[in-house]
């Protein structure tokens, strides 16, 4: 539990919060909606939430220059929908957009359907207002031009987590509307024949925008909960969108069509109209809610691998699964290799819990030994503190330690959140479901709302 | 002069002479090829150079997974040569690519002709080897698939000049080669107009490749050094390319044209042939060395101003030029809103130099109050240390200087240079020419080789 929790309005409001609280050495936590799954928003050591939400205006949307201003706590699909009829969209669209804030975004990097082609938010992200740990108020790139002179502050912001500085408001980039799209659905008998689609379709230079891929389980799952009409006998599904002009867009999806014909699919189905795909992505959005049909509790792992290792990724997990008795489904922003395994359990069951734990912890391992990393998109928080030596060495551990303090000399903000901390050690061997264990994010318990 | 220059052929060799130039408290700079235009690799305060231009092999390309890793002592050109085959390219490509290294590149964030649609050189870096100032060797995104775990190292090491740390190995997103280009060049009457059509495109949504403009004066002296067939009696030029696929140019360059019509162009050539348009981009990349035949010394200034202030921009500098009583021509990366004033000097003429210096600062404080910038392509080095002020405001100079220091506490790589340092002050108002004087870099002394 938090000390407090404060809801300042303004920039302002937050620099004169964060000066009280450094002056009677509160630590603090930065905070939007609190959707983010690796804890990085929760407080530990008896800290101040300082919480975004209020701070939820849009200040400026510039046709002309294509930026919005917004202030931190403005939500993803609030500008969305504010810039809808401009022909104009700011491209993040974290599945979490209906909550979730840019400020949160920004924070985590986050990612979504669309990141194959467009990029993580810190590609959309022009310039940055940031409230120091001492109070002090930066702005920075906030010019109306390309701005490429020393540190690249907004950069480093971007995935910083909350470490650094509190982002108080967001010059977002905005970019045109695709002009036209081509969805398909393709299910295949095999995981195996669905990855090896995933990585030569990347092989052969098409970027689709995106190429999201269900396991067989999963689709038994989303289909007796939306009804869709997927083939609940199929071993896989990939659902593949292509856009931007009319002109090539049938001879690009023909090119992946051939591919995943060569690949043994058994069906494949083209989303004609605008409805039925829309229909398509609001089952792949809500698919993590689903599982709350089949299970008690859920663990989402997040990492990424290189694409071209898709398929023996997924045999290893289920096997890693076989190893600990768990059931596993798998749902993958296959497109970027980003894997999200999910792990299914009672909490209730001590033991069974702890099989999830060291399940998690292998199969991050393995990412890691094949060239792939602990997160993709979800971020380190604390769930993952313990696995950040597993992926970097110490003298960059340091590095982001010594970044850190710049920022922050007396770690007073989110320390031991994303990077080691040298001063606040976190006891990660807290059974979970108890208030102090960290992973309070990606185990999601019984809400079949939750969306990724 | 360097107390010494040491040519390391290994990451390990840059890693043991830092070692052994910190235990002799030696001020460390590092260089590449030394094309950079502010100063950057100049060394001022008796410290010893590290150059990098012996370590310059390719260790490997790898098609399928994108991405090449070369030392940094690669020129860029020799990166380009080498994948020409694959149908991949490294898309930076800066005027000096001929001679200038990859990590020189990395350094200055360098940008080039085609930046405006394809970026700059952070949007293709994947990771980086450094030797920090210490000695110890840092890997980071180093790994084969997205990895967006952590302070973006990378990112803030992009532009950063070489004041954190020496990068020794660069990991090069490499990209598919555009299928196809359209190509024109179009006169006009006026500064004005030309400007006007690039603020024009820009708002109506196509994103060229490149949009390049040469002002009337440039016009003659590009036409009289390689008779390419421009029309001496033209106001201004725009040289505008599109690619991407076949299907959609034509439509693409129609709107262009129309556009460039409705601003009155006089003329429009289409460069029909890959000849005719090498033989135009030539004609582009050696515009600076053309000025060699006129004037014995020139000034380049380098911001970037909001595109739809152009026509006011280019207004503004002919009248600070006029009130100095100077002669400066005009070559920007229009598209990018990245201006170049060249302002002509004998620099035998000590009053005619303090003229020059007068309007330099006196073009990027206009700019800056536009909402533009101090540098666009070129940096800070210490050419434009004393701006940086104008440009940032205290917490955030602050905030550069704390970070470097997270790098190099002792301060010894670099050292004032990009941000002002609170240890070393550099005297900018020695006397160009003078061995002392920082501007060493833009004031380009008859060097009809020269190019940007």
């Amino acid at each position: 539990m938090p000390l407090a929790v404060v809801f300042p309005e303004s920039t302002q409001h937050v620099s004169q919060c964060v000066k009280i609280l450094a002056a009677h050495n509160l630590a603090i936590v930065p905070r939007g909606s609190g959707t983010g799954l690796a804890g990085g928003s929760v407080v530990y050591n008896q800290g101040v939430i300082i919480c975004t939400t209020r701070m939820s205006q849009i200040h400026k949307v510039d046709i002309e220059n294509r930026v919005a201003i917004v202030q931190a706590g403005c939500r993803n699909l609030t500008l969305t929908d504010a810039i809808a009829c401009t022909g104009l969209r700011f491209s993040p669209d974290p599945s979490s957009q209906r909550a979730s804030t840019i400020g949160g975004n920004v924070s985590t990097n986050a990612g979504g359907i669309n990141t194959l082609k467009h990029g993580v938010t810190s590609n959309h992200i022009l310039g940055l207002e940031v409230v120091l740990p001492d109070g002090e108020i930066l702005q920075t790139r906030t010019h109306q031009c390309y701005d490429g002179i020393g540190p690249d502050l907004p950069g480093l912001l971007c995935g910083s987590e909350g470490i650094l500085g509190i982002i108080t408001r967001v010059w977002c980039r905005l970019v045109p509307d695709p002009k036209a799209f081509r969805t398909i659905y393709a299910v295949f008998k095999t995981n195996h024949d669905a990855c090896k689609t995933v990585a030569d379709v990347i092989a052969c230079g098409i970027v689709p925008t995106s190429m999201e891929m269900m396991d067989g389980k999963m689709i038994q799952v989303v289909e007796n909960a939306f009804h869709f009409g997927f083939d609940t006998t199929a071993g896989a599904l990939l659902l593949i969108e292509v856009d931007g002009v009319d002109e090539i867009l049938d001879d690009e999806m023909n090119q992946i069509i051939a591919i995943a014909n060569e690949n043994h699919a058994m069906d494949i189905e083209f989303c004609a109209d605008a409805a039925r795909r829309a229909e398509l992505w609001a089952a792949r959005k809500k698919t993590f809610g689903a599982i709350g049909r089949i299970s008690r509790s859920y663990c989402t792992m997040d990492a990424c691998v290189p694409r071209s290792k898709l398929p023996e990724v997924v045999q290893r997990v289920t096997e890693i699964g076989a190893k600990h008795d768990l059931q596993i489904n798998n749902v993958f922003h296959a497109g970027d290799g980003n894997i999200h395994p999910i792990l299914l359990f009672d909490e209730d069951d001590a033991a069974q819990v702890q099989r999830v734990m060291q399940a998690s912890e292998e199969i991050l391992e393995y990412c890691v030994t094949i060239g792939g990393t602990i997160t993709g998109e979800h971020g380190v928080g604390v769930e993952k503190l313990a696995m950040m030596h597993v992926m970097f060495n110490k003298p960059t551990l340091k590095m982001f330690l010594d970044l850190k303090k710049a920022f922050d000399p007396k770690q007073m903000l989110n320390d031991a959140k994303l990077i080691p901390s040298d001063k606040l050690r976190i006891d990660l061997h807290q059974p979970p479901g108890s208030s102090e264990h960290p992973l309070t994010g990606n185990f999601t318990k019984n809400s079949p709302g939750g969306a990724l």
